[in-house]
Order: C-alpha cells, then sequence, then structure tokens
C-alpha cells in the first residue's frame, strides 16, 4: 500500500498506477536487473554533466521515495520541482510539504513565477520559469507519456524511471530505467556519488556509449524469459 | 478511471489491484483470447448443472460490471453475495447498493446468518450460511490468492476471473478466465444463454474435457509472444 494517501499525496489514479508499475515489477523478478544498472550509470552522468538539473515530482514519488529526491537533489545538484497531473493547490501542498519533511531545502512549483509547457492540455503543463522550464536535464520518476514527449520536443534530456519498458514514456526518454523507483533513485544517489569523483570527459564518454533502444530490447528479454520460466514452474511465483 | 470510488465502494487496496490488472490487459492485447473463450465456456457448464451456485462480489466487481453479475445471477440462478477483503458496514452497504441499483432483488452478505470459513484471517472469512458457506460452485471475480485456496479446501468449486495467469488464485481455481471482467462477465452471461438450452450431459462433456493448466499455458504463451512482437514494433503499443 502507498503511504501518502490519506496525506492527499496520492491521487486514486497514482494509485492505479501504481498497480500497473506492481505488475511489471513482478515480471522484472523485483530487482535492478544489469539493464537498469546501466541506464542508473547514465542517467548519473547526465545529471552531473547538466547546466541546469531538474526533478520533476509527483504525488506516487512523493510517497514512494521523498528522502532519497531529496538526497539526489542535493547530491548533484538539481532542483526539485512538484509537478501533479491531477493538481490541486491542496495536492501541490501536500506534495512539498512532505518533500519539505524529508529535507528538502526548496521545493519549485506553483507558487513562484510559471511558464506553460506548449502541447500538453492538464495541469501538468503549468511548469516553474527557472525550473523544468529552463533546464536542460530533467529526470521524470513515474512520468506518463505526453508529458515526456511534449519536453523531448522542448529540446530537454530526459531521464525516465519506469517498470513498463512498452511505455510511451519508455520509447521517447534519453535514458529510461526500467525499475521501481524504490530501488533506483538510491541506486542512483550511489552512482551519483561514485561517479562525480570522475572527469567530465569520462562521464561524457559513459553517455555516449549509452544505448537506450538496447536497453528497452534488453528489458522485454528479461520479462519474457522470466515469463518462460514461471510457466514451466521453475521460478516461485 | 474505476467509478465507485467516490461512492464508497472501491478501497484504495481495489485500485492497485485494478492496475495491476491494467497492465496485464495491455499485455494480453485487451481482447477475449481463444483461452478465456475456453474457460468461459467451462464456466457457464459449471454455473448451470450447479446445486447452489454463488456469485462472490467484490468493491471492484460492483464498481465495474455491477449490471452484469446481476444479469448473469438471473440466468443461471446463482446467488449474489457481497464479500469484501476490506470490510466495513459502509463498504457493505455501498456495495450491496450499487447491486440493487442494477436490478438485483437479494445480495447476500453482512445481515443474515453468518459462518466462517477456515483459514482465512482478513474480515472475508465471514460468509453468508446460505450462500457462499452452502455452495457448490463459487464464481469470483477478482479475488486474492488465500481465499481461493480456502474455497478449494471446502470443496468448492471455483470459478476465478483473473487478468494474472500466473497468480495464485488463476492457479488454485478450478476454472480460470483470464480476462477482463468487463468483457468476461458479459461474455458469461452470452454462454449461458447459449448452453442453457443444452442437455446436462453435454455440459458435463464440455466440464471434463475443459484442461485449466493447458489454458493458462497459453495465455503464458500468449502473453509472451505478444511482448516479442511489440518488441519488434510490429504492433502498437
Amino acid at each position: 500500500m502507498v503511504s501518502g494517501f490519506r496525506e492527499g499525496v496520492v491521487c486514486p489514479q497514482g494509485l492505479i498506477a501504481h498497480g500497473r508499475g506492481e505488475a511489471f515489477d513482478y515480471l522484472l523478478g523485483e530487482r535492478t536487473n544489469p539493464f537498469a544498472v546501466k541506464a542508473i550509470e547514465a542517467s548519473a552522468c547526465a545529471l552531473l554533466t547538466a547546466e541546469r538539473p531538474v526533478i520533476s515530482v509527483n504525488g506516487n514519488v512523493a510517497a514512494l521515495c521523498a528522502a532519497s529526491v531529496v538526497q539526489l537533489s542535493s547530491l548533484c545538484g538539481a532542483r526539485l520541482e512538484a509537478n501533479l497531473f491531477y493538481r490541486t493547490q491542496e495536492r501541490m501542498k501536500a506534495v512539498k510539504k512532505a518533500l519539505f519533511a524529508a529535507g528538502a531545502s526548496e521545493v519549485l512549483g506553483g507558487e513562484e513565477d510559471e511558464a506553460i509547457i506548449p502541447e500538453l492540455f492538464s495541469e501538468r503543463r503549468r511548469v516553474s520559469r527557472e525550473g523544468i522550464y529552463s533546464a536542460d536535464v530533467v529526470l521524470v520518476p513515474l512520468e506518463d507519456g505526453d508529458r515526456t514527449t511534449a519536453l523531448k520536443r522542448m529540446g530537454k534530456k530526459v531521464i525516465a524511471i519506469d517498470l513498463n519498458p512498452l511505455s510511451v514514456t519508455a520509447r521517447a526518454a534519453d535514458i529510461t530505467i526500467v525499475d521501481n523507483v524504490v530501488r533506483a533513485v538510491p541506486a542512483l544517489c550511489a552512482a551519483v556519488k561514485r561517479l562525480r569523483l570522475k572527469e567530465r570527459q569520462a562521464l561524457e564518454r559513459i553517455l555516449a556509449e549509452y544505448d537506450n533502444e538496447r536497453v528497452l530490447g534488453e528489458a522485454l528479454e528479461a520479462i519474457s524469459s522470466r515469463l518462460n520460466r514461471l510457466a514451466r514452474g521453475e521460478l516461485h511465483g
């Protein structure tokens, strides 16, 4: 059960999305697979070499891993921005409150100067001018496809965390971490800690060698082979 | 989005379960596949040849397909019983209200004489003595594995509708319809209409020939092959 439901952080649609994720996580063996490790390493390089990295936080992210997104934000100097599909003042407040409670010193979104992302029709298109709007790299854990595509069209490098390797977000992002946020964000913190000691050139080389399509293909193969083994009774549940 | 959330029919856990189902439905191509058609036909035979068939209704079933479970109940003479994992008086009332609003003339559960199903520890173990407790065939759309297993141990024939062919429920049930309830229950109504004109012997023959393990294997193969085709880009989304 997602905590944060009673505090108004997670909306009903967020719970359904969480369930969809659970099903894919089960098919992935509920672990950080090798293809996710590759994507996490590339993501750390993208965040460390960014000029204006931003982490976009929605209700589920705030409920599931507030502490680790706050840690990631301070480790790589990325700003946090609350951005909700089903936006109400109360939910914006609840999400920001969860991030401040987890140690955030600043959370953008909702109060300062806002800009509109073209081609998006939900309230999510309202973003902070100094945050997502002017970011070069945006980490969108748990995001939907329309938004990822709109951010791409604005020329941003998008890092997504998505348990469904076939989703529009997974396919549209530059780097897709096919893993559960509760494992992926702490792993991303660890990768940033390790890689920030390296020179910029080394980070850029890792990024240049990264192939998202191949990573998504490996995720699909992993699910397919796990299904076959489950069907043959070689694994338990 | 599941309707019935605001009326207190669906609980937060029900929304997460709905999301898990959505993910499997997507992998199944969001249609009633041939393996589901076989299971639906066998289920119709089991309901038509039962002495005391009962349809167990939880919050998600009431929200998603109240009208068709009521229709199925009258077509095959099965009694409806509200049975909730997260049982409160308010939720029992809301589920029953949804069924009465959909045309039910009787809904068991919560008020009359109750019995306890052995080996179940949630409030769901409280069942109607004249309903599930004394049934020979129980249809449990959207149920969890513990309950299906407990019903099996009580000697009941269990028909499950479950989008995850690997779930404990799917494996424990006598007949597993791997399909979305919103398609499966109307299809089951149609099968009952068609088959109730046949002689009992013909129905028993269909039941004897039905092989649930083979059906579950076919469902897994379908998911696996769809994943591979999606990965190769032969299908859209």
